[in-house]
This record gives C-alpha cells, structure tokens and sequence, in this order.
C-alpha cells in the first residue's frame, strides 16, 4: 500500500487497520488540530498517540527573570517518576527554593566546507572575520527573529567547520538557522574558494551527545542550586547529608569518570524527557542535553545541592509548542508563545529546577536503597 | 495547593485550572486507561499529551529471525521526519531490504559497593566468582522471565562497580534488573565486606550518554546494512554515491571526531525518539541509544549504507507498551506482547533498520544541500 | 645531504655539523653500546641525549609478587619532580607501605579487516570463534613467549575489528603480536572473505588517548593504595586530609569531568614519563598509559589515597631495555631481563606505586598553594 | 638509606650502588653540566640516561615564518621509527614540502575556586569582567615574557574554574604561569568570596588526555598538508593512493570512534615523543599532545594528506632546553634560545610537520601490509 495515496488521516489509518488487519482505534481518538499536525509537524500521519501528564509542584524558583512557584507538567509513562520528582519539588520549596542563573548562549548550526588544502581555508577563515557584518546581514534576513552572534572555525585537512551561534527569541531555531546558514553558505561560495559539503558538518552538535556543547555551550545553559537544612534532608528525604554526597562522589563523579560518560548525574535524562514531551520540545534532544552535571556537598547545617545543564535547547513558540495538549503544558508554567526571548529562558530556567528536583529525590532514594521498594509500589500499581 | 490531595485525575486538573487560571480542555481528552495509567506510568496524573503519529513504510526487513515489510509508526513533532524516514525506507525497499543482525546482549545494572581498600575488594570479587550460581538464583528469585548472563566488576580506590547482565526476554527489564540487583546486593553484603551504596553507579549505564555501552554493548545491540543501486540513488535520494560517502567522511565521521561525539551519525536520535514515543519505550534512553555508527561507501554500481547501534533498549511488555495507543503501535508491526523475547529483538531489528532509513534520506538531502528548502516546505504547512 | 649515505654514526653527526654549521659535541659523547643501538634502537644515529636521572625512595611496596623497598629512577628535566615523588614515597612508606594488586591482562593488537557486509562479517566472526585453537597455533608459532589470551569483535557496516590480546610474559610486546596478528590474519584470509586493511586497526588501541583500554585494560592494570595516618599527613605533606580531598573532589573528579579528560589525576603523566623514560619503556605509550583514575577519601585518623592504571603497558627485556644505561635503571629495581613474566608485573605495580606516590604529593601541594613556590625554589635552582 | 644526605651526584650514586649491589656505570658516564641539570632539572640526581638520537630529512616546510629544508632530530629507543619518519621526510620533500600553519593560542592555567553558591560565582566571574585590567597587570608582574591573553570560566556548583590563557613568548610557560596564576588568585581571593582550592583544577588541562584543549587549542596549534603525486606515493610509499586512504578511513576514522579515543592517527604519539625528548620538551605532555588528527583523500593525480595538532606545548628556552645535548638539538633545527616567540613557533611547526612524515610512512605500509616485515629487519638489528 502506498501510504502517501491518502489525503484524509482516517481514511489512511482505516486503510492500514485493513492491510494488516489490526485495530487502532485508540490512535483514532485524539482532539488535536488535524490540519495544523498534519501540514507542519507530521506526515503520513494516522492520529495520535497519548503519553500521561502528570504534575509536580510547587516548585519554588528564584532567578533574575523570575521569582515565584511553579506547577510542572511531566509527560511519562515510567511509573514513580512524577513522584519522585515531586518529591524533590517540595524538598528545594521548604528550603527557599532554587536559585537560577541562566545565559542565553544560543543555538548554533555548522556547515562543513571542502577546501582545497589548509592554505586555501585559511583564507576562506579570513575572508569571513573581514565580512561579518555582510554574512550577519544575510543571515538574518531570513527571520526577523533571529540574531548571528559569532561564527567559530575549526579546520582538519580539506574540511572546514563553521560553528553559526545566533539568538532565536523564544523559539528553539534550529530550522531557521538552518535556512540562514543557507543563505550564509552561498555567500561565502560565491566570495571564497570553499565548497559546501554539508549544512550541518557535526560540530552544531545537533541531537548527538557530544563534549563540545559542554565545553562551549548551546541554546540556553542553566545553573540551578539550593542548601537542603538537615531536617527536610531527614524529614523529606529520609536520608542524611552524608549519605547523600557518598552517592555523588561514588556513583555521580566516580561512576561517571569510569564509564567514560559526558556529564554526571543520576537520571537528568528522566526529567528532560518528561518536561520535553508535555511542553511540545524536540525529544531527540535528549541525545545532547542529558550531558548533565550534578554536584553536591555537606555545609553547616544542611546539603548543598547542584545542577548545570551547559546544552538546553527549548523553545516556546514553533515545532510542538503549537499542538494544544503541548501549550496548554506551556500555560501551566506562564510561558506560552513569544515574550522576545523571555519565555524560552523562563522554560529553561524552570527545567533546570526540575531537573535538580529530580535528581535530589533519586539520589535520596539510592542512599537509602530505596529503588526498588519504590518502583515496585509505583511500578506496579500501589498509590504513593 | 497539594496535587496528591486529589485522588481523581480530572478533578486534580480542575482545581490547577483554578489555581493557575489556565484551560486544560485539550489534556483532558484522553481515550487511554485511566486507572492503568494512573496507578502504573504516571503519579499526580491529570490528563494526556497527544503526539501526532505518522507512518513510514513499507520497510522490508531480513534477518535470522524475520523477513518481512513493516509500516514504522513514528510518534512526532517535527515536521520533514516521517517524510524522510519513508523516503529510507522507499530505497531501502526497492534495493531488496535491509539485512540485519540483531543480539541479545542483555540489560544491565551496576551497584557501587564501598570497600574498605583494594584488598577488600579484590577479596569482594573473588568470592563473586565463586559463588556466581548463588547469586544468580538469587537474583533470578524475583522474576521468572529474568537471566543472570555474567557480572564485571570494575574496582577504583574504595570503590566496586559490579555490572550486573541480564536477559530480561520481552521487557526491558530496567525495573526488574534493580530489584534483582537489590537481592543479590544483599547477598553479597551478608558475605563480604562490601557495603552496597547505590543500587545504580553509573557503570549500568542508564540513560546518560557514555562509551561503556558502546564497547560492551546493552539491550540488544543491532545491525543493518544495505546496498543502494545507483538508479535508487539517482531517482529515489536524487543524489550519487560519491557526493553522500563525500557526507560520511566530512560530516559523520570528521565532524564526530572533532566534537568529541559519542557514535557518528546524522541524526539517529529523531528516529529513535519518534519510534521510542509512538511504541511505548522509555524515550529518556535516547540519552544512551543515540551512539549510533553510520558508515557509508562507494562499491560496485551503488551506494553502501550500514548503521550499527550497540546500545539499544527496548520492550515489547510493562512499562509504556500497555497504554492503548502505544500498543497499537505495537500491533501495527506485529511485535505486541511477550513472546520469549522474541518480540523484542523483532522490534530491535525494525528500529535499527528505521534508523538506517533515517540517515540514508538525510544524508542524502545534506549531499545535495536540500534540507533547508525540506524544512520550508514541510515545517511550514505546504504539502510533500 | 643523504643521510642515509653514512654508515658510521660520527661520520653521519660531523657531516651533519659541517652541512648546518652546527656544533654537536655533547651529542657525540655517549657511552652506550653503538652497534646495539644503531641496529636496533634508532636509524641514523648520530650520538645520545643525556637525560639527569633521580631517584626517590624508599617506596614500601606490598603485593602478592613483592614485598619490599625499593628505590625508583626517575629521568626527567622538570625540576621538582623528583623531589615531589621522593616525598610521596616518604608518606607512603611511614605508613607502613603501598599495597598493590595488579592482573596480566596482555598486550593487544587489533587488525581491521574489510568486508563484504555485515552478513560476510558475521559469518568471519563464526569461523573464527570456530577455529580458535588453529588461530592460536598460528599466532604463537613465532615466538615462544607470546600466548593468545583471546579474540573479541567490534563490527561497522564493512569494517571487522579483531582485537587479539596476548601475554607477552617480559616483554611489552606489541612487535610480536604485530607478527603474530599479521600470520593469524593471513590464516583468516584463507578461510573467510575478510580482507586485511591494516594490521592495526585503531581499536588496539596503542599510544593514543582512549576509553577502550581504560573499559577493557590493556597490559598490566594495576591498583595501588594506602592509608596515611593523620600525622603522617600533616608531617610529611604539611596538609590534612580534609584539604586533600577537597582537591581530590573539585580538581580531580570535576575538573576533569568537566574537561572531558580520560581518567581522572593530577599528574600520573609525569611520573609515567619519567619511569618510563629511565628504564627503557616507549615513552610514546604516556599517550594512552596517562589514564589513571586517583581516589581520596578522609578515614579513620587516616586519609585514604589510591591510584588505579588500567591500561599499562610495560617490559623488561626487549626495545629501549637492552640499552645500559636503561638496564643499569632496572638493576636499581631489580627487574632487568626475563622472568616468566614476573619481572614485569613486578615493574608495573613498581610505577603503580610511584604514581600513587607522585599523586599524594602533589596534591598535597596544591591543598596548601606551594606548588609555585616549590616551582620557584627548585626548578630555578636552589636546593630542596 | 636517605638519598638526600648526599650532596654530590656521584657519591649517591655508588653509595646506591652500595646499598643494592648493583653496577651504575654507564648511568655515572655523563658529559652534562652537573651544576645546573641537577638544581634545575632533577633532584636526587645519580647521574644520567643515554637515549640514541637519530636524525631524519631533509624536511621541507613553507609557513609564512619560515620556507626551509630541515633534518629533524629524533630521540628514541623504537627501531624502524626514525627510518619511517625519513621515508615520510623524503615522500613529503620530493612532493615540493608541507605547508604549514600555525597560530599562538598560548599556554593555560585553571585554577579552581570554593564558592559558596553559583550566585557568588556568578559574581566572582563579573569582578573578574570588570578588572581584567588589573588582573592582566598582577598575572604579567612576575615575568616580563609573559601576557594574559584572557580568562575564560566555568561553574559547577560552588566549584568556579578560570582558565587563564598567556602568550609565554618561547618558553613553554607552564612555571611561569603557574606564578602569575597565583598572584592573580591572590587579587581574586582578596576582592571577592572565592577561596583558591588548587591552583590547577584539571581545566587547564596539563598533562592528561581530554577533549577540551581539542576544542580550544592550546600552546601552538599546527596545520600541515601536502599534495604527494602518484608517483612519490609508488616510488617512496610503495603504496596507492586509493589503499592508503582505504587505511585513513577504516583504521584512523573508524577505528578511533569505535575505540572512543580523543583525535584521530596512526602514530602522532612516537614522533612527538621522540622530538619532545631530543629537543628538551617536557614529555609527559604527550598524554595531551597525542591527540591529533589526520585526514587523508585522493585528489586529481595525487594523495592529499594532513595533520591537525590543535594542542601543542613547547618552547625554545627553560626547562630541559638548557641542557647541552637538548640545545645542539635545537641548534640542528636552528631554533635553540628566545627569539620574540618566533623559535618556538618553528619548533612547534617543524612538529607538525615531522607528525605528518610519520603518518605518511606508517599508513603507506600499513597499507601494503608491510609493518611487520619492517619491525623484524629494523628492530632486530639488520641495516634499513
């Protein structure tokens, strides 16, 4: 059967449900805006599928951009997790809450060119730093929303790498740099001898887990920190300072070197998931930005806990934002639509939060070896 | 307000209405089990997220253990995927199918254990390697469908990681692992010295980004290769062998090399992300299943294509599978339910040769620089 | 000039002075064994570099093989090193002594062959599983002293990579398992489709930094550790324990988690180079052998300290160990020469030792902010 | 024994000879200036060890520092590495020599500091924006040869790392830099709430093998690159151009991705280690320098082929450099002593380009299978 003969989705999941004979009824039953879905972010499409939402909360953060307590939306289907993220939740909010600081880095995009030799990228390199101001004006001309902060090269034999950073506002952007590295592209061909191979050359790094985001930084990087006193330590948590950190510096630090790792942290990848899928993110970020790194310690009276998330690619406008069950998770947390860039940072600022939540409750949980116990309550059927 | 004081999901989503003064109308429109849901996949629940589902197909398929054309559901957001991947999956088909290896590794899970010193230690694993049927029975104690293959123990200062390796036949066994680990935990305490610390070390390696997995291998690591003819290159992927292997050498593996990349491909994650969504897998494995390996050549008459992912976690029962949607999924590629593991490893091979068909269109469309203007038409509304 | 035109090694060197008016007088005087070196050792030769040899101790050394004091030489031209490791040696050995546990893994060489397909691969894979003892008998039939432990597999789309791991007994082994693997390959080339590309394959790995011999070890992996009693500590390093972990912690395991390093210590580099470097090793090997993984830990009345070389790669008899001065080196320990084996594996926990030694002084340098001064004093010539 | 009670270099050494019975002769054959290797370079000093010295070339280079043929001294232990060197020496120099390109990213120091929150972090980093000025002026005070180029940061929880980047002119720089740093930190210390924990926090990254000095470059990166025609590749490399590319990407492509390994060569490590140990350079700094890249392609009637060294620390003055047979090394190469930076810019690019000879003549015979040939007439002492 030819999938792309069917114009009208239920006709072509009808048509499927009789080719292999089988039912789908239930991808069948879905409220989402057919036209919209269909035309920008699926094809071939045959109906939806649906993931649980649940929700942890209230979440206390603390930033330059914003102060107040927030609600989470977590789209999973992995039992405990909502819990266990709610439970770190209440352990940062009895504690003052988190402090945020994010930058806004940016997302980047990089072309590979073929060269003929190292000479002739070298003054393809120099032709570039001479004419920034017209590949930024060629760039942006694309969208109005989007600004080139710098370009960064690296050169190897006959291949050169150009690392496009620019600030895309609210949305995540990784498709209008790529029309604007495009654009970009051509006028460097048209003024260098430098060939393009490929519009992304591997060092955007896109959807790929990689040291150089860590290193360098992309979309909007969060830093996320509290002190725990020893009694919610005690009383939420059921463990203590120490028993904690013996965690981090065994499995966190330790387990990570050994393992050749990017990043150390217990289950970053868990909350970003769960946060990503609701608030209509792109999932297959996950492959970079779970390069996350978790630090913890004793100070005088309580526990001081750490997240950095040096890659957080989010938007809040464009790709899955637009679906409804994805805004109305968006609304949740007061960031829906364009704000110039404010709501993208808002959202990240609000996953690292999370984040840190998620990895205060599991961290206190494998101290005490409680996993499994609650994964065979949560898992398998019991309430909280 | 206090979401656990609500013990129905739409009354718990009504009140956050409240709270926040948003409207949830579209999280509320659910069709899947509620009860299921709630007390299984996702605590604090208050409705569904809906993900658009596409289909790609057909995708002929020949291993060892099938040899068949499938229709690939693809749970997405992003528009241009489907579309891309079905492409693939069009010359792939027409060029005979893709072959495909597939091996059950097995899933694993590393405690990290504190010694007193390396003698301890070296004392610790020595009585592991004697009384491995021991542990194994007690391991295999809380599952009927769970096989202790082997333990590795890596040892550092006052540190023992031992890498527990399961069969875990069609689930993917994460859960079960860790309460069979916690047994054989406490088996091992009660006869050593060691002092269990964390049930995981991240020596597991779950859902992190890491080389451990991709040199030893986790889930049921898959390859897939095929041969492209030139007309199916020239008429299908509109490019030529050379000016795609010209991607291989520059993007996937000199750009991989440079940012210091986990795997080399183009995009496997999206692949993985949307089959993983739409099939009811734990979509936080991306963190660890996009390491994959992308290799590319010129031969005789076409064009050489192979994909190799050695870390590749999946399941056919428990966790997300038994949502209604998602066991459609299932349903649509014949791989739903237990089966003595076969079923899994079935899906493993489709999902290996999706992601073949992922990278082959791209690659493509990157050879050929068309990827913005897919975007463009696709991302933004217009039809294929 | 040809070079090569010069059989005798001062001819070649006076030729050389005359052809760049250069003055090479110091190089011309040397005393090592001429013939030897020029046949063996290095091709046009033209005389030595004198490199200062130190050496530090009493190391207490505690193994299964050896328990002893020994006395370790050290060349090297970085001021203060020696001084450094002869501190370490005095806080380990007033503590009763480094234990040492160490495991002959082999020495590895990894063949890349070319295939066909993953099928043709798959099926090499079989027959060569199959016919292991054949493999063996061909591999060993070049020298008595190499015995092939083991073959494992990585396969990429026409890529085979057959690392084959030996125990070379005294030797560091990697010429005889070159002519090995080149016999066993031409076996494998009989009687299955593979091709041989290259006899190394990048997956030996040798003398590059990598996380396969650090997962898999390579040569001889050895664990070294000791308990400095809290006087000891504030004696002999002038620091406590608490300063020295907060080193261990922040410097060692973030830093370098942070920086992507391989392995995590301060500066085993030195102390590998500088062993090495005196007795004879290939000093090429640093590239990989740097790898290692130091822990501290504050104890009972103690600090903890342990280091943990996983990829060590080391001989006693062949290459560089044939030359006197090189051989007077490993008299001072007394390890020169064949002894099934023993030699060195007593050598490999010898450096194990010394690098833990190395490790605690330097860090406690850095706990208390006098590595400047120390620079200061030694490496700018006054004395210790 | 205590080795330090002995002031002259020759009295320890026979009462070593004494306390272990054993004959250190050749180690006691020195000609190097005792006084100044022994309270600079080596404490403990016994005497010294004899490394061969080989030379190969003539080499030619063409940067726009320098266009000249050089002989390359090579210190090593390694039979077949200078002979192979040679041969790449003479296959580059026949082709019209290597182009060169290299550039001062100056050598780095990262101190790590406590701080108490990432908010006092956050304010520490922009004391340090606004007072660059004065902290360029205490950093450059203890050296008139030394210029702050620019402090780059990063924050993990309360751990702030600050990377300092200098122009150390000739020297390698690592003392002197240390010095700066401490003085710099003192400022810091003094005018915010970050406390110095070490004055190296493994972001420096000196001396261990990591992504980050990839990413970044650090010392004085190289580009080399050469065109060789057919016919050198068949008269010298008695190779194709088609099978040695065959190599670069199977083995050195591949093989280091599957391997994890940070770069991508055959053998960067042997040349770079034997002209780091001839010419004075500190060779512990292989474990970083190691990781180069190597591209090579077939272009229109040739083998095109480059190396990429972003990571490359030397100098012409200081450290090893002042001794005698170090300095005639340098004086082979016509760069011994300070020049402006200008000497160790040719240094660092006759490495480069001395890196790429060694990887023509290994991949070439690796290529035509004829490694282990070689080995056995070389380094079993028959003539080349």
């Amino acid at each position: 059967m030819d999938l792309r003969g069917y114009t009208d989705i239920n006709l072509r999941r009808k048509a499927l449900e009789k080719e292999l004979r089988v039912k789908l009824e239930q991808t069948g039953n879905y409220s989402l805006d057919v036209k919209l879905a269909s035309t920008r972010n699926c094809e071939n499409m045959i109906g939806a599928t649906q993931i649980p939402v649940g929700v942890a909360g209230p979440l206390k953060i603390k930033s330059s951009l914003q102060e107040r307590e927030v609600f989470v939306p977590l789209a999973t289907t992995e039992g405990a997790l909502v819990a266990s993220v709610n439970r770190g939740c209440k352990a940062i909010t009895q504690s003052g809450g988190a402090a945020i600081i994010s930058k806004r880095i940016g997302i980047t995009r990089a072309p590979v060119f073929e060269i003929k030799n190292i000479e002739e990228g070298e003054k393809a390199i120099g032709w570039i730093k001479d004419n920034l101001i017209e590949i930024k004006k060629v760039s942006e001309k694309s969208s109005s929303h989007l600004k080139l902060l710098d370009i960064k090269s690296w050169m190897a034999g006959r291949n050169l790498f150009l690392r496009f950073r620019f600030d895309s506002q609210d949305a995540m952007g990784m498709n209008m740099t790529t029309i604007a590295c495009t654009n970009a592209a051509s006028l460097i061909e048209q003024n260098t001898k430098a060939k393009l191979v490929s519009i992304s050359g591997n060092v955007c790094v896109d959807k790929k887990p990689n040291m150089l985001n860590m290193i360098e930084g992309r979309g909007i990087p969060v830093w996320a920190d509290c002190v725990l006193p020893d009694e919610v330590v005690a009383n939420v948590l059921k463990t203590t300072p120490e028993k904690f950190v013996n965690v981090i510096n065994r499995k966190v630090y330790l387990g990570s070197i050994l393992s050749g790792s990017i990043g150390a942290n217990a289950h970053a990848a868990n909350v970003l998931a769960a946060i990503f899928l609701a608030t209509g993110q792109d999932i297959a970020h996950i492959a970079e930005v779970a390069s996350v790194i978790i630090t913890g310690e004793v100070v005088e009276k309580g526990l001081y806990v750490s997240a950095n998330l040096s890659d957080l690619v989010v938007g809040t406008v464009g790709g899955g934002t637009n679906l409804s069950t994805q805004k109305e998770a968006l609304d949740i947390l007061g960031v829906s639509g364009g704000n110039n860039g404010k709501n993208s940072q808002k959202l990240a600022e609000i996953i690292g939060a999370s984040v840190l939540a998620g990895e205060i409750s599991l961290i206190a949980s494998l101290s005490v070896n409680s996993l499994a116990c609650a994964h065979q309550r949560l898992g398998r059927g019991e309430n909280l």
